[in-house]
């Protein structure tokens, strides 16, 4: 069978609606006809159900004259054809002009296709290479039905698909602590002589020796004078000295984690130094003493809202986390703090 | 016992000699007296050894003042603390002006100290905000005697050891492929009737379906053409086409990482993509059949030889790799390659 190509869509007639649409979920119907999006036809015409495309210049393109052709996204293609070889009917929303621009294609349910009207993923596909900004996660996390999808496309043609959502996060870690007094040594805070609370059970610093001083990180001391339950001994205003060395040390990356420090103390979450995962922070939701410590449960990256990602560091984070049995969490500082969760995804 | 502090050493005395460099390995004796770094000093303070140390100006300092000075360096002394804590003797080596540079410590092997003259570690001490250049982590791999480790203290003082080598890499993997034409698809070169050895044997790129086209990727491709392997269809220059379409895509990271990619297969090893694991590369050393393929062993980062490590991107690669049980490796490209392998240690 043939088909046609206006430049815009692929038409196949009543046939190829039948044997496309109707029994496969290619395409959509139009008037006894089937329009194919382009990536569609190009599926067609690498399995063989298509033997060609002919455009209106009569030119007839067969699979490898269409693949190479600017017709067809490469991404799109392997995108399409991983999906279908996974038993799953989708529609390209984009090519068609349909639905979240954001959105490349809708994956229905297996054994179910586009009459159904239920969507399992809605898919955005990019190249290794690509830029992601991340409101494009944003609007992966925030979409109505389905599951929001980022599909990567390796430089060898090999597929890795992340789940992207809009975790709730809230916990009961006790947070009780008086305040104390605390001596500002370089990068740390020095209490000398912490209450048993301040790290034995709401998990504030290290301790120095097994009994002795806790050192406070600057963030921690810095939330900790914020709240005012921290003073730094010989200085009026701890949390301003504190934000001070911080911004010092780190720059603006300080305030934004500052900020999501709070944000998850708040939440009833007990944040630590994710550095030993090259993250910013792992959490624990429920802290009730540090001697009964369980698993952590998160590990958070802090950036700002208007951060661009690369596919190959999402990769990196999300399989560290994966491997370490948390859950990769991304805060993006803006106003306010915008959580997403970004995991590996087997459809 | 007190000790003297000039502002640049600590001396102990005829006792402080006996009971702190015979018996334990601190400091150096100097004419029947002992000469201690300040860090060294912090250390008997804070283990209670010393009750103060009085400097010119007449003022005794406990550890709390001792370690709040100028004298003493908070990162260094957490590493020296820890190092003590497992069990080591050790000796800084910048504070008293002897040994590399790039070093913080000298590291005895268990059971002996400064008077046996052997080393098992050269430690550099930092921060986990520092910038640590390519170079310092070059200088521990060259280093001379012990293997050379970078210790990083995180935001809340917890250590975290590295061990940086420059490993050899050589491999045994099958490279002995016919000359073959391929197409030039945007960032993929598909090659529609392959030999069987160019992706069955020699592991360039993937099947499009399970015997069907190869398509390989960029740098793939340029790096067969480079070795007259590759022609492309309607192209005169196929290596330059091929290079020039790696810079649009990937500027002058393509040209490092086919620097890489060439090195590694003239060594015999088979690099392909590392990008599910946030990587360039990860190589095969030994390769006959892609039908029976065994483990990757590495990980392979290229970067430029000036690169500039922050200690969180390190820790990211290394836990990974460590993760999936391969060795996170460092190609370093300027004229040629340096090659640094570096793996989480647990001195």
């Amino acid at each position: 069978m043939e088909a046609t190509y206006d430049g815009g869509v692929v038409r196949a007639g009543r046939a190829g609606r039948e044997q496309f649409y109707d029994a496969r979920g290619y395409g959509r119907p139009v008037d006894g006809d089937v329009h194919l999006a382009p990536v569609e036809a190009a599926h067609l015409l690498f399995r063989g159900d298509l033997d060609a495309v002919v455009d209106d210049g009569g030119n007839r393109l067969e699979f490898r004259g269409f693949l190479a052709s600017a017709a067809v996204s490469e991404v799109a293609f392997f995108v399409y054809k991983d999906l279908r070889d996974r038993g799953f009917y989708l529609s390209p929303t984009r090519d068609s002009g349909e639905g979240d621009a954001a959105v490349d294609f809708a994956v229905y349910p297996r054994g179910k296709g586009p009459w159904d009207d239920e969507v399992a993923y809605r898919v955005r596909a990019v190249d290794e290479r690509a830029d992601v900004p991340a409101a494009t996660l944003s609007g992966l996390a925030g979409g109505a039905e389905g599951t929001g999808v980022l599909a990567v496309v390796d430089e060898e043609s090999e597929l890795t698909y992340f789940a992207v959502e809009a975790p709730t996060l809230t916990g009961s870690s006790y947070d009780d602590v008086p305040g104390v007094t605390g001596e500002l040594v370089a990068d740390r805070v020095l209490v000398w002589e912490p209450p048993e609370t301040l790290h034995g059970r709401a998990f504030y610093g290290q301790r120095l020796a097994d009994d002795g001083a806790v050192q406070l990180s600057l963030v921690e001391a810095a939330s900790l004078a914020g709240r005012g339950r921290l003073e730094l001994a010989g200085r009026t205003d701890a949390e301003r000295t504190l934000v001070d060395r911080g911004r010092e040390v780190e720059g603006e990356r300080f305030d934004r984690r500052l900020r999501v420090y709070d944000a998850l103390r708040t939440a009833g979450i007990v944040p630590k130094t994710g550095y030993k995962f090259g993250a910013d922070f792992r959490t624990y939701a429920h802290v009730d003493s540090v001697s009964d410590l369980g698993h952590s449960e998160r590990l958070v990256r802090v950036l700002p809202a208007d951060h661009t990602f690369a596919p190959r560091d999402l990769a990196l984070d999300v399989r560290l986390a994966h491997g370490v049995r948390k859950e990769m969490t991304v805060a993006l500082v803006d106003g306010g703090v915008e959580w997403l969760s970004v995991t590996r995804l087997t459809p």
